[in-house]
């Protein structure tokens, strides 16, 4: 069993008008993209990019998503999107967010992805790579953070 | 205890370009969408629309969604969005959905959504009015679908 | 100069919730991608998809967008967009719309599109291919629509 | 005739995942988003939130959209967005945009888009009242901007 460090990555995002709906909420399904955006923030802090990943042919499709809205998130919010890796197993991983609305200054969102491993190629699921995997497990404090 | 009559309803869907994303794959966020318009039909198929709850003051925003991606739903692709109303509690309601890519003839995702009742002035949650209750349970074999 | 068969095609949609906005109207960036579900309809009715293309190496990117919103279209309205082939150049062609918000009875919305044919491998723009320029001609009244 | 500060506004965005579609690109439809996050900045800059505006009953839908795509944007591609008052009539105002492309250096998408001043109230169409219009007057560079 690998340690996973437990240090967060916080991404900060505005809301979009477009993000919103007539309710003058944000739209459930936008979430998406904001977990998506930490991700890619996550990687970054840890020294490399999604995109790095796709271009070495390693695709992290997500398999499976889950999210409970607590509280409202309204356009012009600043929301902080708190992204942990949860697990490493030998094809997949889990990612945990929580979704802090700062404008409110309250947890709103809490949520976890769960992602397979998948040869860009073959398009087939793989075992995690050695090389993802020690990326994936690096310390962003100790790392040199990806432009 | 109330029995819900279960009844699935379906709904067709054809995935549009802008629904992708570079991994050629519906982006995961997109499927939220679908899910929505099948909980409208599901309503209409009930003889009344979502729309009209609305106007009545009652809202019912999503508390809670998961997804499972098992399969791949690609640009052009027909789905079937099966939806159930799987339980009804004080106030409010989950609902069960199983999506079939027709174009594959596969079970590509499965999922299901929480909502709660909201009213629509307050913006408070409520108790699930009688009325709502009433449609919620209505059996669509005996009900005049709605425009 | 070829002449264009002027039949329109119609493609009729529902609208999403979250394709509203805290306005209470649709997006006005979602229009595109009804734009783009008449486009694929258009194809079908003269026997091929714009899948079918794309996998015969040929992809038509959006060049240019032209959109005029009238009237409003909101959660639930049905509406029509008519869409016609305007012209063809050499390696790009214009398409037109007409959205009628069916709901309302009137029209809401006009624009176009500009797109070059681009070849999927070299990713450089290209002639429109003689093959291609005969689909895009065909007169749907004698051709079979495609599934 | 007034005369507009021709200060341009400019806001970097990254470009999400959800945003490509299987093209590879950045889809046609999303670049709305953009322009109106630009809009919100512009805004900002001047002291004043289009949130706010809203709030005191002046609406600004787009009523036109124009955007000419001449290059490529992609993922995790970071872009600026230029923005620019470029007129305001009596009931109406028109902002031009330039996009830049900061990954490839190049610029990669020009527009505008013409919004009318409504009543949140009637939701009917309005002159640009007197204080809207000393606020889309101010020089950015003599203002403090806005949370």
């Amino acid at each position: 069993m690998c340690e996973i460090p437990a240090v967060p990555t916080y991404e900060r995002i505005r809301i979009r008008y477009g993000e919103t709906d007539q309710m003058g909420h944000a739209y459930y399904g936008n979430y998406a993209l904001w977990l998506e955006q930490a991700r890619g923030t996550w990687c970054r802090e840890r020294g490399f990019t999604y995109k790095s990943l796709e271009e070495q042919g390693v695709y992290l499709p997500c398999v499976e998503l889950h999210v409970r809205y607590k509280g409202e998130v309204r356009y012009d919010d600043w929301i902080s999107v708190e992204i942990t890796l949860g697990e490493i197993r030998r094809a997949s991983m889990r990612f945990d967010y929580k979704i802090i609305n700062e404008t409110l200054g309250k947890l709103t969102t809490e949520g976890y992805t769960w992602h397979v491993t998948m040869n860009g190629e073959t398009r087939k699921a793989m075992s995690v790579p050695p090389f993802v995997r020690d990326m994936l497990l690096r310390d962003p404090n100790v790392t040199a953070t990806a432009e």
